[in-house]
């Protein structure tokens, strides 16, 4: 195959790793798909002599952001860094210089979404982030394409693993908060610093970009009602449990009153509901439509390969559309 | 709004009306996502005395499909009838046209896909078909989109409501077939001639559709291993729940050795599995990623609103992809 995209990982930790095994994998079939070859270039890590994950060749990697800035052979770059910044920095940069990109860091993006909007518009340039919600779940294009004959009054979801692991061992084992923390921390279910999962800010970034999309409003998630789960009790869980129920972190945005309500806390759903019965290992999301009804969408939440895959999914919609010539004109996840 | 996308309708029956409901209903948000306005101009149907399921404006009805297909102004054919003929022979001269085409209808669409991609190609024309898969679950967008970075292994799913429907109706009351199946024709859950359904032809066009677009390779329906449910008897039903086992009409396509492998048959899935718990008013699809693991998607699979929102979320990318002048280098849903 002749033709090449050239795409730029920033970050080679679990996402950056998983889409880089993505493509090494399915290589053949994506070359099929987009009609052209696409190529990992260049690879951003803070430190070349850190350990990896998945061996990649020396020469992809580099500390320097401007080299991937400056190669114009780059035409994709894919922000899998996480945090606030350098992150946001590198995204605009990239958009700025007519790169395309892709994200599957919720923080960033929902920190500051019209920014990245507006940002892409004016290049030009196409900006996804299946990843940066649900890992593998294709809700985003779910919600920007095919539901798009719909008005969208509710979307709600378990958007975060680390609770659902962490609710649903408590209910099975009776065991207190702090010891199944402490349990998912040794197992590498929770980070040593827990507060982005258990105060439920990564849900409210998830929500964010749901409700972006959804509702076409940008709520920014400090903005957003939210209360984690380090107050669920035991009493709780078997007040649940007496009714029928199970307490998950719900993430939920729907319209009232013409306004769009947004808000990340425990509450009690039925244990055979959709929501009820999403298992510990996966997210969920339940999207009402005004006329499809209720769409329902399960599957891994996170993870290397799951959400790397979603990153891969993201460029390869993109390479397909600068294969194809109209990379320039493609329609925005959520149009505010 | 200045700009205009007309588009005709072929059929006004569930299908057709429940599409021009979506339009009706979501008018506005439909007209911001494309940035035109999209005009329902012509509406074919056999009989333009008869009483219809929707109020549409008279003046809009037509008996004569040349009408449609030699006006300029439609750009957008969405084929809602129903059957081998004429609606493919209809669908191929909308595309040599230079139509875009949109069609909910599985049996025209699986007798001859590789036919209808390539007039598609041939044309510049876009061909979209997410309603002809399980009404409203966004099966067709999800594997042709989001999943691309993965290798699909096998896809599974309940993609017949009727025949779910009597299944979960002898299993619960422990009625036998033919008391049930003549309860749902009273109910209007099936036709007075249910072998479309009741055999397995209805779950084959769909699977082959599906096959399409997970691994690029047409089967033609008659050539998929096929078994109805005629045969399932209350023996069987009692030995499934001895087992913890539901029986559903699973179709189903794996690569085995290399090769494509697809089946519809009634089998026994584990009660408590996403498959085995999908309920009577609902079609699941479970697909198998090599990379992101498993993808659950449920929904309405039939109704006039669910597979009309559908047909209209195909009508809005095909829009969008006309404003933008993109419609010409769209993928194709399926890349045989």
């Amino acid at each position: 195959m002749d033709k090449k995209i050239n795409v730029a990982l920033l970050g080679f930790g679990n996402v950056g790793s998983g889409t880089y095994t993505a493509f090494k994998e399915n290589c053949e079939l994506i070359s099929k798909k987009v009609g052209a070859e696409v190529v990992i270039k260049k690879i951003l890590v803070r430190n070349i002599a850190n350990a990896r994950r998945v061996d990649a060749p020396a020469e992809l990697f580099t500390t320097d952001f401007n080299e991937i800035l400056n190669d114009a052979d780059i035409q994709i770059v894919a922000e899998l860094m996480g945090g606030i910044e350098p992150a946001t920095e590198y995204m605009l940069k990239s958009l700025a210089a007519g790169k395309h990109v892709v994200s599957a860091n919720k923080a960033a993006l929902a920190n500051a979404l019209p920014k990245f909007n507006e940002a892409a518009k004016a290049a030009g340039c196409m900006l996804r982030y299946e990843a940066a919600v649900c890992g593998a779940i294709p809700v985003m294009g779910a919600i920007s394409r095919a539901l798009t004959g719909n008005e969208i009054t509710k979307v709600s979801g378990i958007v975060n693993g680390t609770t659902n692991y962490i609710l649903t061992r408590m209910a099975a084992e009776g065991a207190p908060y702090a010891d199944v923390l402490a349990d998912a921390q040794a197992l590498g279910f929770a980070e040593a610093d827990p507060t982005g999962d258990v105060e439920g800010f990564d849900a409210a970034n998830k929500l964010s970009l749901l409700t972006a999309a959804c509702f076409g409003v940008y709520i920014h998630p400090d903005d957003i009602d939210r209360t984690g789960i380090t107050g669920v009790t035991m009493d709780d869980l078997k007040a649940a449990e007496a009714a029928d129920c199970k307490i998950k972190l719900i993430a939920s945005s729907e319209i009232k009153d013409g306004k769009v309500c947004a808000s990340v806390k425990p509450i009690q759903v039925p244990a055979e509901s959709f929501l009820g019965r999403c298992g510990s290992e996966f997210n969920a999301v339940q999207i009402d439509c005004n006329m499809a009804g209720p769409i329902f969408l399960q599957g891994k939440g996170a993870g290397p390969e799951p959400t790397g895959s979603a990153v891969a999914g993201d460029i390869i919609e993109i390479a397909q559309a600068i294969v194809n010539g109209t990379a320039s004109k493609q329609p925005e996840t959520a149009i505010l």
